[in-house]
């Protein structure tokens, strides 16, 4: 992939993942270690639950997001560092779910106090094999400039 | 712990969780498995990062974060389920740091049209034992009411 700077990036300009493919071994292993909570643990208990069968934390649905972009989503040339996000959970993340990753660049803006970098706010939507909205990151990540040539 | 419902929330209540203490191979599996990049699995190579250093992914400070939420710092009686949350990462997590999470009610907003929940905010920041702030987390928690008596 064309690894990408800041002066790249525009709004508007988009990004689509490849897939992951989540099981319920996954779901109940990252909430084992992360989110003990019967409704991530428990196909019967979590069905008695406000969402009625077993659900991937969502903390598992932003973390399988971020290694989707990290392995096929966001090109950037420094990696993705995020400053902060704002993140949603429309619908829950379901054992045998296909997820990927679609990310726009909302807004660039160069850093006044240090010209080799900026901020880059990309909105990342997780969609499962049914299209269904799975969650809404949106992402202020520290890109880099590119480097003047010397 | 007594489990609190939302008629038990107040703004300005706060919750104070247990430690966990974090180390390289921690931080290396995680990002092994979700956020493979230089900063987050190679010494050296971060060192010439923007981190300086081996930092946690921030998604792993989020994920031991919800645990330590989970098992001792939010007793919600329904459990802690997210529809939503702001986050920002002040400043890296890093290997042989301890963390602990103090939380505070913001608002508590009763449902209109569901009668038997609510909508909490809370604010949960992510200490290191030199008092930190590694974590900014603003999350919108559904959260039961109190069941009528019978």
């Amino acid at each position: 992939m064309t690894q990408l700077y800041l002066d790249d990036l525009r709004p508007g300009q988009t990004f689509v993942s490849g897939s992951h493919a989540l099981d319920e071994g996954q779901i109940k292993a990252f909430a084992s270690a992360f989110d003990p909570q019967a409704f991530h643990l428990d196909d019967h208990a979590a069905k008695a639950t406000l969402f009625g069968g077993l659900a991937a934390s969502g903390w598992h649905t932003a973390a399988i997001t971020m290694r989707l972009n990290v392995e096929s989503g966001l090109p950037l040339a420094n990696g993705i560092i995020g400053a902060g996000a704002e993140i949603q959970w429309p619908a829950p993340t379901r054992p045998g779910d296909i997820l990927h990753v679609e990310s726009e660049v909302i807004d660039v803006v160069p850093s006044r106090s240090r010209p080799e970098r900026g901020i880059a706010t990309i909105v990342s939507r997780t969609l499962n094999q049914r299209g269904d909205i799975l969650q809404i990151l949106t992402a202020r990540l520290v890109v880099h400039r590119r480097p003047a040539a010397t």
